[in-house]
Protein backbone atom coordinates (compact mmCIF):
# COMPACT_ATOMS: atom_id res chain seq x y z
CA UNK A 1 0.00 0.00 0.00
CA UNK A 2 2.99 2.49 0.86
CA UNK A 3 5.15 2.01 -2.05
CA UNK A 4 5.32 3.71 -5.09
CA UNK A 5 4.20 6.91 -3.70
CA UNK A 6 5.49 9.81 -5.46
CA UNK A 7 8.45 11.27 -3.30
CA UNK A 8 6.26 14.80 -3.41
CA UNK A 9 3.70 13.36 -1.58
CA UNK A 10 5.83 12.29 1.00
CA UNK A 11 7.18 15.35 1.58
CA UNK A 12 3.82 17.20 1.44
CA UNK A 13 2.72 14.66 4.53
CA UNK A 14 4.48 16.98 7.41
CA UNK A 15 2.40 19.77 6.57
CA UNK A 16 -1.36 17.48 6.55
CA UNK A 17 0.10 16.64 10.17
CA UNK A 18 0.56 20.57 10.95
CA UNK A 19 -2.37 21.57 9.39
CA UNK A 20 -4.82 18.33 10.93
CA UNK A 21 -2.73 19.10 14.31
CA UNK A 22 -4.14 22.62 14.37
CA UNK A 23 -7.61 21.78 13.26
CA UNK A 24 -7.48 19.11 16.44
CA UNK A 25 -6.35 21.58 18.48
CA UNK A 26 -9.11 23.89 17.87
CA UNK A 27 -11.58 21.38 18.77
CA UNK A 28 -12.90 20.80 14.79
CA UNK A 29 -14.09 17.02 14.13
CA UNK A 30 -14.51 16.80 10.95
CA UNK A 31 -13.00 19.03 7.66
CA UNK A 32 -13.64 18.90 3.68
CA UNK A 33 -11.01 18.38 1.00
CA UNK A 34 -11.75 22.38 0.00
CA UNK A 35 -11.00 23.57 3.38
CA UNK A 36 -7.80 21.20 3.38
CA UNK A 37 -6.99 22.52 0.62
CA UNK A 38 -7.37 26.03 1.46
CA UNK A 39 -5.52 25.77 4.27
CA UNK A 40 -2.38 23.68 2.31
CA UNK A 41 -2.82 26.41 -0.76
CA UNK A 42 -3.51 23.44 -2.78
CA UNK A 43 -6.13 22.18 -4.69
CA UNK A 44 -9.78 19.94 -3.12
CA UNK A 45 -8.70 17.00 -6.35
CA UNK A 46 -4.89 17.24 -5.21
CA UNK A 47 -5.69 17.12 -1.82
CA UNK A 48 -7.94 13.90 -2.76
CA UNK A 49 -5.33 12.45 -4.58
CA UNK A 50 -2.77 12.60 -2.13
CA UNK A 51 -4.66 10.82 0.52
CA UNK A 52 -5.50 8.02 -2.06
CA UNK A 53 -2.52 6.66 -1.77
CA UNK A 54 -2.93 5.92 1.78
CA UNK A 55 -6.38 4.06 1.91
CA UNK A 56 -9.91 5.40 1.81
CA UNK A 57 -9.90 8.05 4.47
CA UNK A 58 -12.80 10.01 3.40
CA UNK A 59 -16.87 9.71 3.19
CA UNK A 60 -18.38 11.07 -0.13
CA UNK A 61 -20.02 14.31 0.83
CA UNK A 62 -18.77 14.27 4.23
CA UNK A 63 -15.46 15.18 4.70
CA UNK A 64 -12.31 13.84 6.51
CA UNK A 65 -12.90 12.66 10.29
CA UNK A 66 -9.73 15.03 11.84
CA UNK A 67 -8.64 12.78 14.48
CA UNK A 68 -8.87 9.56 12.79
CA UNK A 69 -7.00 11.20 9.54
CA UNK A 70 -4.10 12.93 11.67
CA UNK A 71 -3.58 9.65 13.55
CA UNK A 72 -3.21 7.44 10.72
CA UNK A 73 -1.23 9.74 8.80
CA UNK A 74 1.41 9.90 12.19
CA UNK A 75 1.59 6.34 11.78
CA UNK A 76 1.84 6.15 8.00
CA UNK A 77 5.14 8.61 8.70
CA UNK A 78 6.58 6.60 10.97
CA UNK A 79 5.54 9.41 13.87
CA UNK A 80 3.95 7.20 16.23
CA UNK A 81 7.63 6.24 17.50
CA UNK A 82 10.64 8.28 19.27
CA UNK A 83 13.81 8.86 17.10
CA UNK A 84 17.46 9.13 18.16
CA UNK A 85 19.47 11.68 16.19
CA UNK A 86 22.84 12.97 16.51
CA UNK A 87 24.03 16.59 15.76
CA UNK A 88 27.33 17.38 13.64
CA UNK A 89 28.43 21.10 13.94
CA UNK A 90 27.83 22.83 17.48
CA UNK A 91 29.09 26.26 16.24
CA UNK A 92 26.01 28.93 16.59
CA UNK A 93 23.34 27.09 14.43
CA UNK A 94 24.09 23.84 16.04
CA UNK A 95 23.62 25.89 19.63
CA UNK A 96 20.70 27.45 18.41
CA UNK A 97 19.37 23.92 17.39
CA UNK A 98 20.23 22.31 20.25
CA UNK A 99 18.27 24.58 22.62
CA UNK A 100 15.45 24.55 20.41
CA UNK A 101 12.24 23.26 21.72
CA UNK A 102 10.49 21.58 18.78
CA UNK A 103 12.12 18.68 18.17
CA UNK A 104 11.56 16.38 21.46
CA UNK A 105 7.73 17.10 21.55
CA UNK A 106 7.80 15.47 18.10
CA UNK A 107 9.67 12.76 19.07
CA UNK A 108 13.31 13.94 17.85
CA UNK A 109 15.52 13.36 20.38
CA UNK A 110 18.83 14.71 20.10
CA UNK A 111 21.27 12.25 22.28
CA UNK A 112 24.96 13.27 20.97
CA UNK A 113 26.78 16.23 19.23
CA UNK A 114 29.80 16.41 17.74
CA UNK A 115 32.29 19.34 16.36
CA UNK A 116 36.26 19.16 14.64
CA UNK A 117 36.82 22.31 17.03
CA UNK A 118 39.21 20.70 19.78
CA UNK A 119 38.40 24.12 21.70
CA UNK A 120 34.14 22.94 22.03
CA UNK A 121 34.89 19.35 22.67
CA UNK A 122 34.07 18.87 26.27
CA UNK A 123 31.85 22.17 26.61
CA UNK A 124 28.10 21.43 27.62
CA UNK A 125 25.22 22.91 25.60
CA UNK A 126 21.94 22.12 26.77
CA UNK A 127 22.30 18.88 28.66
CA UNK A 128 24.86 17.04 26.26
CA UNK A 129 28.27 17.56 26.06
CA UNK A 130 30.12 18.40 22.64
CA UNK A 131 32.24 14.90 21.45
CA UNK A 132 34.76 14.90 18.55
CA UNK A 133 34.01 14.32 15.55
CA UNK A 134 36.23 10.80 15.89
CA UNK A 135 34.18 9.31 18.02
CA UNK A 136 31.14 9.60 16.33
CA UNK A 137 31.28 5.82 14.61
CA UNK A 138 31.97 4.50 17.65
CA UNK A 139 28.87 6.73 19.53
CA UNK A 140 26.37 5.59 16.56
CA UNK A 141 27.32 1.53 16.66
CA UNK A 142 26.39 1.99 20.44
CA UNK A 143 23.43 3.76 20.13
CA UNK A 144 22.32 3.65 16.91
CA UNK A 145 20.76 6.41 16.54
CA UNK A 146 18.43 6.78 13.13
CA UNK A 147 19.03 10.74 11.67
CA UNK A 148 21.55 12.95 11.54
CA UNK A 149 22.15 17.09 11.72
CA UNK A 150 24.58 18.07 9.74
CA UNK A 151 25.03 22.16 10.89
CA UNK A 152 28.65 22.47 9.70
CA UNK A 153 30.00 25.24 7.20
CA UNK A 154 29.27 23.84 3.09
CA UNK A 155 33.27 23.22 2.32
CA UNK A 156 33.29 20.66 5.52
CA UNK A 157 29.40 19.33 4.26
CA UNK A 158 30.45 16.43 1.93
CA UNK A 159 33.04 15.29 4.17
CA UNK A 160 30.11 15.58 7.21
CA UNK A 161 28.13 13.54 5.28
CA UNK A 162 30.34 10.61 4.14
CA UNK A 163 31.10 10.29 7.34
CA UNK A 164 27.66 9.91 8.86
CA UNK A 165 26.76 7.56 6.07
CA UNK A 166 29.54 5.40 6.69
CA UNK A 167 28.33 5.01 10.17
CA UNK A 168 25.32 3.76 8.81
CA UNK A 169 22.94 6.37 9.01
CA UNK A 170 19.91 6.97 6.70
CA UNK A 171 18.80 10.08 7.12
CA UNK A 172 20.23 13.38 6.92
CA UNK A 173 18.51 16.97 7.81
CA UNK A 174 21.49 19.28 6.08
CA UNK A 175 22.06 22.87 7.43
CA UNK A 176 24.98 23.60 5.15
CA UNK A 177 25.10 25.56 2.23
CA UNK A 178 25.96 22.58 -0.16
CA UNK A 179 24.03 19.89 -1.92
CA UNK A 180 25.36 16.80 -0.69
CA UNK A 181 25.88 13.86 -2.71
CA UNK A 182 24.47 10.52 -0.85
CA UNK A 183 24.31 6.88 -2.46
CA UNK A 184 21.18 5.01 -2.90
CA UNK A 185 18.97 4.80 0.16
CA UNK A 186 19.70 7.48 2.07
CA UNK A 187 17.82 10.44 2.50
CA UNK A 188 18.90 13.89 2.89
CA UNK A 189 16.69 16.87 3.62
CA UNK A 190 18.22 20.21 3.14
CA UNK A 191 17.41 23.55 4.90
CA UNK A 192 17.90 26.31 2.18
CA UNK A 193 17.25 29.50 3.39
CA UNK A 194 18.64 31.59 0.71
CA UNK A 195 16.42 29.33 -2.01
CA UNK A 196 13.56 30.19 -0.10
CA UNK A 197 14.35 33.73 -0.09
CA UNK A 198 15.11 33.40 -3.47
CA UNK A 199 12.25 31.62 -4.45
CA UNK A 200 10.20 34.67 -3.09
CA UNK A 201 11.76 37.21 -4.90
CA UNK A 202 10.45 36.21 -8.47
CA UNK A 203 6.78 37.31 -7.37
CA UNK A 204 8.52 40.77 -5.28
CA UNK A 205 9.92 41.86 -9.03
CA UNK A 206 7.96 44.92 -10.79
CA UNK A 207 7.15 41.92 -13.82
CA UNK A 208 6.20 39.06 -11.22
CA UNK A 209 2.93 37.64 -11.30
CA UNK B 1 5.54 34.90 -20.39
CA UNK B 2 6.24 34.74 -16.61
CA UNK B 3 2.69 34.54 -15.49
CA UNK B 4 0.67 31.66 -14.67
CA UNK B 5 3.61 29.66 -13.64
CA UNK B 6 3.05 26.82 -10.94
CA UNK B 7 4.07 27.62 -7.96
CA UNK B 8 6.12 24.33 -7.46
CA UNK B 9 7.83 25.35 -10.69
CA UNK B 10 8.58 28.83 -9.19
CA UNK B 11 9.90 26.82 -5.90
CA UNK B 12 12.22 24.72 -7.67
CA UNK B 13 13.65 27.57 -9.41
CA UNK B 14 16.31 28.24 -6.51
CA UNK B 15 17.67 24.22 -6.91
CA UNK B 16 18.04 25.01 -10.75
CA UNK B 17 20.56 28.16 -10.08
CA UNK B 18 22.24 26.12 -7.43
CA UNK B 19 23.10 23.18 -9.36
CA UNK B 20 23.93 25.16 -12.61
CA UNK B 21 26.43 27.69 -10.36
CA UNK B 22 28.14 24.52 -9.62
CA UNK B 23 28.81 23.18 -13.28
CA UNK B 24 29.56 26.39 -13.99
CA UNK B 25 32.22 26.58 -10.78
CA UNK B 26 33.62 23.44 -12.42
CA UNK B 27 34.10 24.67 -16.00
CA UNK B 28 31.22 22.69 -17.59
CA UNK B 29 29.74 24.32 -20.34
CA UNK B 30 26.73 22.17 -22.01
CA UNK B 31 24.20 20.49 -19.40
CA UNK B 32 22.16 17.87 -20.98
CA UNK B 33 18.07 17.44 -19.62
CA UNK B 34 19.12 13.84 -18.41
CA UNK B 35 22.12 15.29 -16.28
CA UNK B 36 19.87 17.91 -14.72
CA UNK B 37 17.13 15.57 -13.88
CA UNK B 38 19.80 13.32 -12.32
CA UNK B 39 21.29 16.26 -9.96
CA UNK B 40 17.86 17.53 -9.34
CA UNK B 41 16.61 14.00 -8.72
CA UNK B 42 13.98 14.73 -11.64
CA UNK B 43 13.12 13.48 -14.65
CA UNK B 44 14.41 14.85 -17.74
CA UNK B 45 10.93 15.57 -19.16
CA UNK B 46 10.08 17.35 -16.32
CA UNK B 47 13.35 19.30 -16.39
CA UNK B 48 12.34 20.23 -19.96
CA UNK B 49 8.89 20.92 -19.05
CA UNK B 50 9.82 22.89 -16.01
CA UNK B 51 12.66 25.33 -18.31
CA UNK B 52 9.53 25.52 -21.16
CA UNK B 53 7.99 28.15 -19.07
CA UNK B 54 10.39 30.60 -19.16
CA UNK B 55 11.45 30.07 -23.35
CA UNK B 56 13.53 28.28 -25.02
CA UNK B 57 16.82 27.61 -23.70
CA UNK B 58 17.87 24.61 -25.11
CA UNK B 59 18.64 23.10 -28.64
CA UNK B 60 17.26 19.77 -29.53
CA UNK B 61 20.16 16.96 -28.75
CA UNK B 62 22.90 19.58 -27.77
CA UNK B 63 21.88 20.46 -24.50
CA UNK B 64 21.98 23.42 -22.50
CA UNK B 65 24.79 26.18 -22.00
CA UNK B 66 25.33 26.69 -18.34
CA UNK B 67 26.26 29.87 -18.51
CA UNK B 68 23.07 31.46 -20.57
CA UNK B 69 20.35 28.98 -18.78
CA UNK B 70 22.14 30.23 -15.49
CA UNK B 71 22.25 34.08 -15.98
CA UNK B 72 18.88 33.77 -17.45
CA UNK B 73 17.35 31.95 -14.51
CA UNK B 74 18.89 34.75 -12.08
CA UNK B 75 17.16 37.18 -13.82
CA UNK B 76 14.01 35.86 -13.91
CA UNK B 77 14.07 35.11 -10.34
CA UNK B 78 15.20 38.55 -9.27
CA UNK B 79 18.55 37.63 -8.43
CA UNK B 80 20.43 40.21 -10.24
CA UNK B 81 19.66 42.66 -7.99
CA UNK B 82 20.45 43.33 -3.69
CA UNK B 83 17.36 43.09 -1.84
CA UNK B 84 17.26 44.75 1.72
CA UNK B 85 15.92 41.98 4.25
CA UNK B 86 15.06 42.83 8.10
CA UNK B 87 15.10 39.92 11.23
CA UNK B 88 12.48 40.09 13.78
CA UNK B 89 13.68 37.97 16.62
CA UNK B 90 17.31 37.90 17.61
CA UNK B 91 17.77 34.73 20.17
CA UNK B 92 19.95 32.16 19.30
CA UNK B 93 18.43 31.47 16.47
CA UNK B 94 18.10 34.81 15.26
CA UNK B 95 22.27 35.68 16.10
CA UNK B 96 22.87 32.17 14.27
CA UNK B 97 21.10 33.98 10.77
CA UNK B 98 22.87 37.16 11.52
CA UNK B 99 26.61 35.59 11.42
CA UNK B 100 25.64 33.64 8.64
CA UNK B 101 27.88 34.19 6.09
CA UNK B 102 25.39 32.96 3.37
CA UNK B 103 22.91 35.49 2.65
CA UNK B 104 24.73 38.59 1.82
CA UNK B 105 26.94 36.88 -1.16
CA UNK B 106 23.63 35.58 -2.84
CA UNK B 107 21.78 39.89 -2.61
CA UNK B 108 20.45 39.30 -0.08
CA UNK B 109 21.71 41.95 3.28
CA UNK B 110 20.55 42.32 6.36
CA UNK B 111 19.97 45.86 7.33
CA UNK B 112 17.83 45.69 10.51
CA UNK B 113 17.22 43.07 13.14
CA UNK B 114 14.45 43.71 16.17
CA UNK B 115 13.28 42.04 19.24
CA UNK B 116 10.71 42.95 21.58
CA UNK B 117 13.21 41.90 24.72
CA UNK B 118 14.31 45.25 26.46
CA UNK B 119 17.28 43.74 27.12
CA UNK B 120 18.62 42.86 23.63
CA UNK B 121 17.88 46.45 22.42
CA UNK B 122 20.63 48.28 21.83
CA UNK B 123 23.00 45.54 21.89
CA UNK B 124 24.92 44.73 18.65
CA UNK B 125 24.88 41.63 17.09
CA UNK B 126 27.47 41.85 13.74
CA UNK B 127 27.39 45.07 12.66
CA UNK B 128 23.72 46.00 13.80
CA UNK B 129 22.40 47.15 16.82
CA UNK B 130 19.44 45.52 17.60
CA UNK B 131 16.05 48.02 17.94
CA UNK B 132 12.65 47.33 19.43
CA UNK B 133 10.08 45.98 17.62
CA UNK B 134 8.22 49.54 18.44
CA UNK B 135 9.96 50.55 16.14
CA UNK B 136 9.86 48.48 13.06
CA UNK B 137 7.47 50.12 10.99
CA UNK B 138 9.28 53.66 11.36
CA UNK B 139 12.77 52.00 10.22
CA UNK B 140 10.64 49.96 7.35
CA UNK B 141 8.86 53.02 5.89
CA UNK B 142 12.41 54.53 5.90
CA UNK B 143 14.25 51.92 4.39
CA UNK B 144 11.90 50.18 2.33
CA UNK B 145 13.37 46.45 2.90
CA UNK B 146 11.66 44.28 1.19
CA UNK B 147 11.97 40.83 3.19
CA UNK B 148 11.80 39.69 6.33
CA UNK B 149 13.09 36.91 8.38
CA UNK B 150 10.59 35.71 11.25
CA UNK B 151 12.75 33.93 13.77
CA UNK B 152 10.42 34.45 17.14
CA UNK B 153 9.16 31.72 18.99
CA UNK B 154 5.98 29.75 17.32
CA UNK B 155 3.32 31.63 20.13
CA UNK B 156 4.51 35.27 18.62
CA UNK B 157 4.79 34.60 15.12
CA UNK B 158 1.15 35.33 13.60
CA UNK B 159 1.50 38.66 15.64
CA UNK B 160 5.11 39.42 14.47
CA UNK B 161 4.12 38.66 10.79
CA UNK B 162 0.98 40.58 10.91
CA UNK B 163 3.32 43.22 12.14
CA UNK B 164 5.65 42.47 9.20
CA UNK B 165 2.80 42.40 6.69
CA UNK B 166 1.29 45.78 7.99
CA UNK B 167 4.59 47.38 7.29
CA UNK B 168 4.53 47.02 4.38
CA UNK B 169 6.53 43.67 3.38
CA UNK B 170 5.20 41.14 0.84
CA UNK B 171 8.01 38.81 1.52
CA UNK B 172 8.42 36.76 4.71
CA UNK B 173 10.80 34.14 5.69
CA UNK B 174 9.70 32.09 8.83
CA UNK B 175 11.96 29.95 10.73
CA UNK B 176 8.94 30.09 13.48
CA UNK B 177 6.90 26.28 14.28
CA UNK B 178 3.84 28.05 13.51
CA UNK B 179 1.93 28.23 9.46
CA UNK B 180 1.24 32.22 9.67
CA UNK B 181 -1.78 33.73 7.77
CA UNK B 182 -0.96 36.16 5.19
CA UNK B 183 -3.08 38.21 3.13
CA UNK B 184 -3.29 37.65 -0.86
CA UNK B 185 -0.31 39.15 -2.07
CA UNK B 186 2.06 38.08 0.83
CA UNK B 187 4.54 35.40 0.30
CA UNK B 188 5.70 33.10 2.98
CA UNK B 189 7.86 30.22 2.92
CA UNK B 190 8.37 28.14 6.28
CA UNK B 191 11.78 26.91 7.11
CA UNK B 192 10.54 23.75 8.40
CA UNK B 193 13.36 21.36 10.15
CA UNK B 194 10.44 19.03 12.22
CA UNK B 195 8.58 18.67 8.78
CA UNK B 196 11.71 17.97 7.34
CA UNK B 197 13.22 15.01 9.59
CA UNK B 198 9.08 14.27 9.83
CA UNK B 199 9.28 13.48 5.44
CA UNK B 200 12.55 11.62 5.80
CA UNK B 201 10.67 8.79 8.74
CA UNK B 202 8.12 7.60 6.44
CA UNK B 203 11.51 6.13 4.42
CA UNK B 204 13.14 4.31 7.51
CA UNK B 205 10.04 2.71 9.06
CA UNK B 206 10.87 -1.12 8.47
CA UNK B 207 7.61 -0.92 6.15
CA UNK B 208 9.21 2.05 4.49
CA UNK B 209 9.68 1.44 0.62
Amino acid sequence: MTSNIPEVVILRLPLYARVLRGLADRGEDVVSSQRLGDLLHSTPAQIRKDLSYFGRFGKQGRGYRVDHLLRELRQIMGLERQWSVILVGVGQLGKAILTYGGFAPQGFHVVAAFDSDQSLVGTSVGSLTVQASGELAETVKQHQPQLAIVAVPGHACQSVVDMVVRAGIKGILNYAPHQAQVPEGVWVRDIDPVGALQSITYYLKPNGS
